[in-house]
């Protein structure tokens, strides 16, 4: 079953307002997909996520492969059904993780040996393998294996890096045709399986992410990912590699901007033809007092907010902005309380979902560019 | 305006079915009420806490006089607003916390001078301050400055506890009546304000314990507290004591057993005429992933639930059990995601919460001891 991704409208800028079948989930688009790293966004429970609209959230498969391990949660019926969440999931591939937290890792033609960041054991991921693990998740979307180029990077260092995905690229596809009927919820009677994603990579430089784009179309993935970005950059250089390739990828197949961003990002993305991103950034900077808002950013932490009694942002209309305080969520901050993570988590994902449920608004109703019909 | 305790059903025993009505809430009892240290039943959002049918909560007046503050919470219109918390409230008088937390405790006739747990700055608590805190948090009942006695102690040293509990409970009623219209929502035309409850103390010597009882009963306090237990006794002492002075509490006020206990004590204690109790061990044993079921306790970081797939409790219908199963919550504590820290306490709150209204229920249709009309 291929992908069904249904345009439902487009600007001149490249925005495009579409729906994305999933086996799980028929997702809006574009969409901010929380991460939830280890089977759950850290701090905030499922139904809390359902509330705020979330349609697709993110596991990690390095994480989920080293604790509790792939093969659990196969027997458990897959990732949807370990952590209890009846809407999409998306696995990436493991190559961005071990890139960044795993020891002593070794790269070759074959794949990545690396040391677990938990307990040092040795383990190795390659392109197979990678797709194993994803497929005994179970994830809608699973993620082509990747070698993530580290910033900044040598031109001869980017192209080997590409060379090297190029050919996972080729590896992983077929190990995932060979055997995606293996998925736990694997329906044959309406072939009811997950989708895999190809990744851009090529550092910073254009030419090799235009190469590496047009390489990966050839192999028809369910939909294209541009992925080591935001590993340290500049805005603009980030900028300026997704706008070398949106042009390339297919308009009827979605595409994925993995970790970003900033909620201004997300929205430029969106609003240049971008359909999915993922960041740990809300999350992560609400469990450090860090609040997206209306108002710009607030550290919640700050003396001034001790007897503020408005909401964290008096334009949203989260659960946590109707009830609590600024003055409530410094106290649970500056008191160490647990609960001061779920609600700023709670607020940040709000901030974001709203943000692009707003673009997807204006997308939709944004004018066509005009056709004439002969 | 004194407390309204409405009497329903009685039993042989002495157990009592009844309703309180305070300014914020009427509370079905024998209630249990989870305790909410720091102005947040830790890892429990409040929406969880209302949905789990809790009428009424702890604060602790230790915590929230140092953090942040009675005047500011005074100042945003008391404890209630404060946390956004619209059912009843109950803060402590501060005592227990001051002989349990704080450092280089001096107690004179006047009251106690301590140091605090978070920074070493000194600080006193007199009857008089620790009813002035109370006031300003704005809880329904506030409690009696008391002298809690440690375990074992001498008689000499409970007879002298004894007496300052008992010269303390004058001046905490006296500041109490003087000052009670100064609670931040009181309303005059209704006289609407805070209750205030007299302390039981007396070691573990049972004619020392009525005799503090018997004193406090000429006070005339809105209710009456045993305090000084589950402090390190054993379970037949508690018992002992307990059933010492409820005969001689007056049957139209409420009583209400402080710091207990397991499940089955609390059942136990409700069945012999204890209308209100409280106790961290639920969340407080959530935390260390310790759950309380209808099977019993479950350590549910033991390996033997990795793929354990029915929930917590199969008996149990609270939200988590509803959804998560038990490899679930053993694989959020494995990764110490702060997810299971709430699920295992909201869980534990129901559990506790579900036993009272069994309990409730049991001695509503209780037959009450026949009545020969003459």
């Amino acid at each position: 079953m291929a992908l069904t991704f249904n345009l439902v409208n487009s600007t001149p800028a490249g925005g495009r307002r579409a729906r994305l079948f999933l086996p799980h989930q028929t997702v809006e688009t574009p969409v901010f997909m929380p991460v939830g790293t280890q089977g759950t966004v850290k701090a905030v429970p499922q139904d809390a996520l359902e509330s705020l609209g979330a349609e697709i959230i993110l596991g990690n498969t390095y994480h989920l492969y080293l604790r509790p391990g792939h093969e659990p949660i196969r027997r458990m019926g897959g990732l949807h059904r370990f952590i209890s969440w009846p809407r999409a999931l998306l696995t990436d591939s493991g190559g961005f993780q071990v890139f960044s937290l795993s020891q002593l890792r070794k790269v070759t033609e074959d794949g990545v040996q690396f040391r677990s960041h938990l307990d040092g054991s040795l383990h190795s991921f390659t392109p197979e393998h990678s797709i194993h693990v994803q497929i005994a998740l179970g994830a809608d979307i699973c993620m082509s294996f990747d070698e993530c180029t580290e910033y900044p990077a040598s031109r001869s260092r980017a192209e080997e890096s590409l060379r090297l995905t190029m050919a996972w690229a080729h590896r992983s596809l077929a190990h995932f045709r060979a055997h995606r009927q293996d998925v736990p919820w694997f329906d044959p009677k309406v072939c009811r399986t997950q989708c895999c994603f190809g990744i851009v990579q090529g550092g910073m430089y254009a030419d090799l992410r235009r190469q590496c784009a047009e390489r990966l179309i050839e192999l028809d993935f369910d939909g294209y990912a541009i992925g080591g970005l935001s590993v340290g950059e500049p805005r603009e250089l980030t900028l300026e590699m997704i706008s070398e390739v949106l042009p390339l990828l297919p308009k009827d197949k979605p595409r994925y901007v993995m970790g970003v961003g900033y909620p201004d990002e997300i929205e430029q993305y969106a609003r240049l033809g971008v359909d999915m991103m993922d960041c740990v950034l809300p999350t992560r900077a609400a469990r450090h007092a860090l609040l997206f808002t209306s108002e710009g950013r607030l550290n919640i932490k700050n003396k001034q907010f001790a007897e503020d009694q408005n909401p964290p942002d008096p334009a949203c209309t989260c659960p946590v902005c109707r009830r609590y305080s600024r003055a409530y969520l410094r106290h649970l901050v500056q008191a160490g309380e647990p609960l001061a993570a779920t609600l700023n988590s709670i607020h940040n994902l709000a901030f974001y979902l709203g943000i692009m449920q707003r673009v997807r608004a204006s997308l939709a109703s944004a004018p066509t560019p005009i056709s004439i019909d002969p």
